[in-house]
C-alpha cells in the first residue's frame, strides 16, 4: 500500500477558487468604486472578459502586466484576472521616482502596462527607456479617448469586446501569480514575487485569523470593507482577496483623501479599513469626523507602529483601531492584536491600549522565534528581546534575482524581519524597535520606538519621531523630533517634552538614560513612499543639527 | 525570469504546524480528559514522548497504527503524535462487528494496536486472525497492569520512558496521516485515507468557515470545546485540529453518556460541541437538563439532518444549534447553516429555524455544483433538485484499494455525495434527501427528509423516519415510522399524525401525493454505528409489514 497519495482531479490551490464561495452565497453583493456599483456576479463577468481581451492582445501564460491605478475596482479585477490567466500582475509603486520606477518596470519584464489617465506623465518620463513593454491600455476612469497612438485599447472599451465565458485553466500552484518591489529605505529596489499557493494560504491563514476573535479587533462575514492602504503596496495586505473570498461588500476610494474616505464610510456604511498611522491620525483630525459616526468602524494599523496615543484617539471615538503586522517578504500577514481581554483583571483601558499596540497573535502555521545573534532562542518571558525569525508557507522565496539579499535574509533557514521583539505570556508578541533603528547608547540598548509611544500620549503631540545621533561621550543618544498639535504649538516647548518622557523614567517605564536631552520641534516628520517614517532620512538630515 | 517558484525552506503543509500558533499564544490553555487536566505546555511534552516511545517500539515511517479508545486526551494525542512521526493514525470503528473489526484492521495493515481495556474482548474475539498487527499497547486508563504477554506496555508507561524532546521531521505533504473506514449501509467497509495537506487545509477552511459569520452560529478563540461525535468518526469531524489550532480549551468526555455530557457542559463551562441529532434529543430529554444552563452552549448537528422541531427544542433551551453538513469522503467539513439573517424581514422564527436546519454555505475553497444525471447543472433558483457534487482540495483521493468504488465516486471529475440537494438565494445548500432514501411515486420525486421534518414537529413525536416501500399502483408509497414521547404515546395514533402531514400538504409545504397513508408507531428507530437512522434495515424490515 504506498504511503503518498495522488490526486483524483487537479488540487492545485489556485486562486480562481478563492470565488467558488463567495460566488455560491453572495452573488448580490456589491462592489462599489466612484460612481460605479457592481455585483459579485458581475465581477466574475468582468475578469472573464478582461482576461479574454487580455489574451487578444497578445497575453500569454507567464507574461507580467503592470499596473498603475488608485485604488478601485480595475484593481480589483486585475488581483483576480491576470493570475487567474496565468499571467503575473505587477503593481507600480506609482510614488516612486521616475527612475525608480523605469527600474522596476524593466525588471520585471513587464510586456504590457495598463496605466490610469493620472499616471500618464509619470509613465510618458521613462517609456523612452522601456526595455520590454510594448503594449499600453489606458485605465480612462469616465473618458475612453486614446491620447496618443503607442495605446492598443482602453480599460472599459476592451472589457466591452471581451468574452466573460473566458475559462481560467487548471496549472501548477506553485505559479507566480504577483510581483511588486520593496523600497526600503537603502539600495535599489528588490522583487519580491508570490505564488499561487502562498496567496492562498496566506488568504485562508488571514480570514481564520482575522475572523476567530471573540468580539473586539475582529472582522466577520457581513462586514463592508474599504482598503486605505496602497492597492499597490503587498496586495493592499492582501486584504482584497480575503475580503472577496469572505463575500464582503468592498468599497475602493480612488485616490485617497481624508474627506472621502470619511464620506464613503458613513455613506456605504464601511465597517472594516487598514492604513498606516499617519493616515488614521489625518482621517481622525480631519473636522468632517466630528460630524460623522464612526462606531462601527474597525481599522488595523500597520506599516508602522500603532501608538498608545493614537489608539487612544481612536477608542475615544468609538474606533476599533488595532495593530497588523507584517512585511512584504511575508505577503505580508504576520500577527494581529488580541483586542479581548483574557481575566477580567485585564479590562481596563491602559492594559487595552497595551493589547491594541501589540503586534500580538501570529496567525495559524507561522513558527515565530525571538533568537539572539548566534539563532538561539532567547526566553519567553516578557522581557527578553532578540531579533523575530519566522517560517510560514507564504513567506517569499527569494528576491528575484538577487542572491546576495535573498541569502541574507534566509540565513539560518529562517526569514530575518530585521525587528526586534519579545513575546509576553498573554499578549503575544511586542515590536521594540526596528534592528537599524534601536539605540545604542552607553552599552545598552534604548528603544526608539517606546520613547516614541510616551511622547505620542502628550495631548500637544500629533506626530514623533526618535532617532539615535552620535555622541562622543555615550556612543549615541537619543534625540526626539516632534510635531505638536495646531491649537497648542505656541504653548509648549522642549522642557514640557522632557518632563513629560522625564515623568514616564521616574515610573520605571523607561531607564533614566532614555530619556532624551534634545527635542527637535518641527513642521512635519519626512515619511517613505508607503507612509512610514522615513529614519534613514532623518539620521541624515539631523544627525549634525 | 523562470515563472515557477521553487522553496528556500520545506514548506509542506503539515500537521505539526497547527500547533506553532497555539503553543505561542496560550500554552496555558487546558486539556480536560477524566480525572486528567492538562495545559497545552504539556500536551506538546507528551506527543513527543509518545512518538519516542512508539519509536522505540519499532514503528517507522509509512508504519499503521490503529486505536481503539473512547474520546480522550490520548486520543488527542494519537490525533498528532502518529501522523507527525510519519506514521498513519487508524481509528478503529469499536461499534462495528467483530469481523468487520477485524476486516478494517487486517486492510489498513495496522501493525500496532493500542486498545482500552474497555475494547479487550472485542479484539481478543479477532485477534487469532489478525494477519499484521504484532504489537500492542493497553490502554489502562488509572489502571497500568497488563492483562497478558503479547502487550509491550502500557500507555502511560509507555510516555513516562520517552523524550518530550522527540524531534517531529518535515517531509512530503502529500504523506498518508490518517486512514478510517466507511460503512455506509452496504458492502464491506471502505478504507478512506487523507494526507497532511489535506488535513492542513480541511483545518483552515474550517477555521475560517466556523469563526467568520457575525454572531450565532459561530466559533470564536474563547470558546471551550468537547466533542460528541465518536473520535474514530472521520477525526471527529475534524474539530480536534481545528480546536487545537484556535488554542481552545478541550474536554474529552470519555464514554458518552447523557448526564455526564451535561455535567461538563456545565462544571467546564462547554460552549461548542457537535453530534448527531439522536444524541442532542438525548440530552435535551434527559432529567438533568432541566436544571442545567444551556444558553451559552452551540452545537453543530450532523450525520443526519438536523429536523426544524429539533431545532426548535434547543432554541427553547437557549442552545444555539444548527447543521454540518459533510461526508467521510471530504474529511468531512463541507458547509455549516448561515444562522444570522441577512435582512430584518428574515429575523423571525420560522425563518431561523429554516435556516439553522439547512446545510447552508459551502467552506472556502468548495467548488460546489447541483447537477442532473447527465452532470449538467440544475438553475440556482431555490427550486430545481439534483445530485450535490463537490471538488475541493481535502476531498479524499481513493477508496484505498478498491477502484472501482473510486471511480463511481469521482465519475466526471467531481466528488458524487449521493445526495438530492438545491441552492437558494441566501440561504446556500438545502439537502433535500439522500439519492437512495428519495421517494419515487407516480414518476414524481418525495423527499423523505421533508416529510420527516414536518413530522418532527408534532409535539408528540419523538423520532421519526420515513421510507419508500414498494406499491404496484404508484411504485412505491411512503411509509412514516414513528417514535413517540411517553407521556403522549397513549393518546396519539396513526390518525393524527396523518392528519398533521395532511395540513402541511393543505398550506403547500409538500404535494398532496407526498403524505403517507401509513404510519408505524414503534419503540425505536434502528440506527447504524454511527448514530444514523438506518434506513436501509428499515427497508428491509418494513417492506412488507
Amino acid at each position: 500500500m504506498e504511503n503518498s497519495l495522488t490526486s483524483s482531479y487537479t488540487d492545485s490551490l489556485l486562486i480562481k477558487q478563492l470565488l467558488h464561495t463567495p460566488l455560491q452565497i453572495r452573488p448580490e453583493q456589491e462592489i462599489v468604486s466612484g460612481s460605479r456599483r457592481h455585483s459579485y456576479g458581475l465581477f466574475r463577468q468582468r475578469i472573464g472578459k478582461l482576461s479574454s481581451a487580455l489574451s487578444s492582445i497578445g497575453v500569454r501564460f507567464g507574461d507580467t502586466v503592470a499596473v498603475m491605478d488608485w485604488d478601485s475596482h480595475r484593481y480589483h479585477e486585475c488581483y483576480f484576472a491576470l493570475p487567474m490567466m496565468g499571467a503575473v500582475l505587477m503593481t507600480v509603486n506609482v510614488r516612486l521616482s521616475p527612475e525608480q520606477v523605469l527600474y522596476t518596470l524593466n525588471h520585471s519584464r513587464a510586456s504590457v502596462v495598463m496605466v490610469h489617465r493620472d499616471f500618464l506623465p509619470l509613465l510618458d518620463s521613462v517609456r523612452a527607456k522601456l526595455e520590454f513593454a510594448d503594449r499600453f491600455v489606458l485605465i480612462g476612469d469616465e473618458d475612453s479617448s486614446l491620447p496618443a497612438s503607442h495605446f492598443v485599447g482602453e480599460y472599459e472599451q476592451l472589457l466591452a469586446a471581451g468574452d466573460s465565458a473566458y475559462a481560467f485553466p487548471d496549472f501548477d500552484e506553485r505559479t507566480r501569480a504577483t510581483t511588486f518591489y520593496t523600497t526600503g529605505t537603502t539600495g535599489t529596489p528588490k522583487a519580491v514575487a508570490f505564488t499561487h499557493r502562498q496567496l492562498v494560504l496566506h488568504t485562508m491563514a488571514g480570514m481564520a485569523a482575522l475572523t476567530s476573535p471573540r468580539e473586539k479587533g475582529r472582522v466577520h462575514r457581513d462586514d463592508a470593507y474599504m482598503p486605505i492602504t496602497p492597492m499597490f503596496h503587498v496586495h493592499a495586505w492582501g486584504m482584497p482577496f480575503i475580503a472577496t473570498a469572505l463575500g464582503l461588500k468592498q468599497v475602493y476610494p480612488g485616490r485617497y483623501a481624508p474627506d472621502k474616505l470619511l464620506t464613503l464610510i458613513r455613506d456605504e456604511g464601511v465597517t472594516f479599513s487598514h492604513c498606516v498611522p499617519t493616515v488614521l491620525s489625518m482621517i481622525l483630525h480631519s473636522p468632517l469626523a466630528e460630524s460623522i459616526d464612526l462606531s462601527s468602524w474597525k481599522v488595523i494599523v500597520g506599516g508602522s507602529p500603532l501608538s498608545k496615543g493614537l489608539a487612544k484617539a481612536a477608542l475615544e471615538r468609538g474606533v476599533d483601531a488595532y495593530t497588523g503586522y507584517g512585511m512584504s517578504e511575508t505577503c505580508p500577514l504576520m500577527s494581529f492584536s488580541r483586542v479581548d481581554p483574557l481575566t477580567e483583571a485585564d479590562d481596563d483601558l491602559d492594559a487595552e491600549l497595551a493589547r491594541r499596540t501589540k503586534a500580538g497573535l501570529p496567525l495559524p502555521l507561522i513558527d515565530m522565534r525571538i533568537v539572539d545573534e548566534e539563532m538561539r532562542d532567547v526566553p519567553r518571558d516578557g522581557v527578553a528581546v532578540g531579533e523575530v525569525v519566522v517560517r510560514m508557507p507564504w513567506a517569499t522565496q527569494c528576491y528575484v534575482g538577487n542572491e546576495e539579499a535573498t541569502a541574507q535574509l534566509w540565513r539560518g533557514g529562517f526569514l530575518h524581519t530585521n525587528d526586534i521583539g519579545l513575546i509576553t505570556q498573554s499578549g503575544g508578541l511586542q515590536i521594540t524597535d526596528r534592528m537599524k533603528d534601536v539605540i545604542k547608547t552607553g552599552g545598552e540598548w534604548v528603544s526608539s520606538l517606546e520613547i516614541e509611544d510616551i511622547l505620542s500620549r502628550h495631548e500637544a503631540v500629533r506626530d514623533v519621531a526618535v532617532i539615535g545621533v552620535k555622541d562622543d561621550k555615550w556612543g549615541e543618544r537619543p534625540l526626539a523630533i516632534v510635531v505638536l498639535n495646531e491649537e497648542e504649538a505656541g504653548s509648549i516647548g522642549p522642557e514640557q517634552l522632557r518632563a513629560h518622557v522625564g515623568e514616564a523614567a521616574s515610573r520605571g517605564i523607561i531607564p533614566r538614560f532614555a530619556v532624551p536631552e534634545r527635542f527637535l520641534i518641527v513642521d512635519m516628520i519626512e515619511k517613505t513612499s508607503v507612509g512610514k517614517i522615513n529614519k534613514r532620512a532623518l539620521r541624515e538630515r539631523y544627525q549634525n543639527v
